[in-house]
């Protein structure tokens, strides 16, 4: 069914598609193959160099789709060196919930683009985002395989941005050069993802390349050593997806040396980099969004009670109404630190709106003027900060507010 | 602040408040006070026999209000014989998150209504609605203590349901009548509340009285068996208040004997059909709803994971926008399921709406049509029944849609 055109978040980053750089290794194409849009490419491929190593995280939805667990079975095999991989993503229909027959609609997809690429069926990873509970007409995407292969160029990927978006207002790109060993190494990275959007993960689908010589238990280390501060630490509405998959993807086709020690510190930082990047991007494209709400928790007792408290104010709707209603409205932060089961202590609460001290003590703070706190309320970016003053454990989530745009956009989802 | 009139949802039961039962012992007085609304009554009191016993149950948020801790405490100290009680209740300001001066208001409220009944203070019980975080105006309360005392009458409950009125759209109230022995029983109960409403308890302030000869104890216990599948199985937007308070007042001034045995029984029986009755007029009344939809959960392998999948489910803000937009998309309940933190198997599945068989088996049943589960969605009620298939644990809750309406009342609810 076709979409009508949205207007693009008002959050999204200045300038629009960032200019990423070829990832020497990896090669992209995408076509219109009407899995459910029409005009538009709804279907991208990656081709990847022999000896490219791949890292993964995904969903911890119990009711995951088929392609989330036919990827894990198959980072869990060894893979024989020099082998190459590739990676087909499809929208317009998650191929979540469609039982036995979804596993075989996997199974063709990635069956026919190893074939035509040449590869072992089980270094073909593939992803599905879309409506649940539908089957997916995998013939469709199956019949566009040759035209995908004929069109792979390294160029590509902001084609391949463009094909995996559902409710994505703009594509989201982030990339970054790293200094290595006796050449330059690249990264770049895609995303898509605005709704169903909570840990773990989200409903997003990252794709991150880089021509760097790594061995895949590194790539996978580093990826779950951030993958926590960034795109576990977001939520648009408190709904987890069925679909969530990150793939990080190392082609070895730089010049420099494998990536070890400074170079490894270094690439790892700016691996970070475009991972918050992307993550912040997700937020910035929330359904209906027009506020990037970053919520601080500090002086709790455990990380799990930060982590608690953060969650429970970013996903609390009367917080995010009251953001969206440029609502200074404290009261509702309180509340829903209250309810987060974290230990808390009235007495010992500060609250602040960026640099405005609102609460201190148990209650508002002497010095707040509720003027201050609206006028801080009518900026597109927002930091709550809340102190709890018992411990160590800190937390810092991104969200963004709730507005009837969002009920609008998810009511007539399908219609 | 003056509230313009709003129209009264269109799940409110038909006929309006109903004619509730003179409680014997239980009177009722209701006024102006300009705590912050203008033009409504906004403070009522309650004053209740010597001799009358007093049970409750209140929300377990960590920043609860002083009122909310005063009730608490002094529930737990011992009560000389035949002494009486009160109850005073303030709308349009909470009084949480005001620190000590907070804690001085409530001592306030509670010390004139104590004088102004010749009751000790430990007898009189507080509850504020409102805002949070903002200083109660305690003097304009105590100031219409006498005109309230002055205005005690036995046949005022209606006036008092609409005083304890915030957000609502109607007043809500149930009653039932018990056969004694000697006697003939009656309970009546009113209730306020439709945002901020999520177990434990809800911003919903109950009072429920009754004539029956019954000690505290009994009556304590009556309520903690029957809170669990009432009061904390609803939910309009998982954000729990600051104050929910439910109190239930036994004056003893029926003719009838003292409550135990086969009364007890069917005495339990009534008061749980008020507290099941009142609980779901405060989801009818959920802010912007316009569907009442109960999600059945069977099959758990645990009450725990029960819970958890029905809230998940209940609290969904994309099931609960489909539901707003009559679209039958059931993938969101797959969703739901599968992020809920419950052991479930999506092969073992059923999903239903009402009795349209929509999932089973981990896909979408064969018989099932599109176009079956969209009529079905037309209905202002809903029932939503998943089997986990697993287990013998089950969990029914009751909650709304989310509508643009819930934004607009929220995003402003201030101004």
């Amino acid at each position: 069914m076709a979409k009508t055109a949205k207007p693009v978040s008002p959050l999204a980053p200045k300038g629009g598609f960032p200019a990423l750089p070829v990832i020497k290794g990896a090669s992209f194409a995408a076509v219109q193959a009407g899995v459910r849009y029409a005009n538009r490419r709804d279907v991208m491929l990656v081709s990847l160099a022999p000896g490219t190593t791949v890292a993964g995280a995904f969903t911890r939805s119990t009711t995951r789709a088929g392609c989330i667990r036919d990827c894990q079975a198959k980072l869990g095999l060894p893979v024989p060196k020099g082998t190459g991989a590739a990676i087909i993503v499809n929208s317009g229909n998650s191929n979540a919930f469609t039982g036995k027959v979804g596993d075989k609609a996997v199974a063709a997809v990635t069956g026919s683009v190893a074939k035509a690429l040449g590869l072992p069926v089980s270094r073909v990873f593939s992803s599905s985002t879309g409506v649940i509970g539908e089957p997916l007409p995998h013939d469709r995407i199956t019949a566009k395989v040759p035209d995908l292969v004929a069109a792979l160029a390294e160029e590509s990927i902001a084609w391949a941005a463009e094909a995996i978006m559902t409710t994505d207002t703009f594509p989201k790109g982030a990339s970054a050069i790293v200094k290595g060993d006796g050449g330059v190494i690249h990264i770049a990275g895609i995303a898509k993802g605005s709704g169903m959007i909570a840990p773990d993960m989200a409903t997003m689908l990252v794709y991150i390349f880089t021509d760097a010589k790594i061995p895949a238990s590194t790539l996978q280390r580093m990826l779950e050593r951030n993958v926590g501060d960034t795109f576990n630490a977001i939520t648009v509405d408190s709904d987890t997806s069925t679909s969530d998959a990150l793939l990080l993807c190392a082609t070895g086709q730089s010049a420099a040396a494998p990536v070890k020690g400074a170079v490894a510190k270094a690439f790892e930082a700016a691996l970070r980099g475009i991972m918050m990047s992307l993550a912040h991007q997700v937020v910035r494209d929330g359904e209906g969004a027009t506020k990037f709400v970053e919520v601080r928790v500090t002086g709790a007792q455990t990380p799990d009670d930060a982590h608690r408290v953060a969650m429970s104010i970013a996903n609390s709707p009367l917080v995010k109404t009251a953001v969206a209603g440029q609502d200074p409205n404290w009261g509702r932060i309180v509340a829903a630190i209250g309810k987060s089961g974290a230990v808390a202590d009235r007495d010992r609460l500060t609250i602040r709106f960026g640099d405005i001290v609102v609460a201190r003590n148990g209650w508002r703070a002497p010095a707040y003027r509720e003027d201050d706190g609206a006028a801080y309320m009518k900026q597109d970016e927002l930091v709550i900060a809340v102190d709890l003053g018992l411990g160590r454990a800190k937390r810092t989530v991104w969200t963004c507010d709730l507005t009837a745009r969002y009920i609008e956009i998810n009511a007539d989802y399908r219609s």
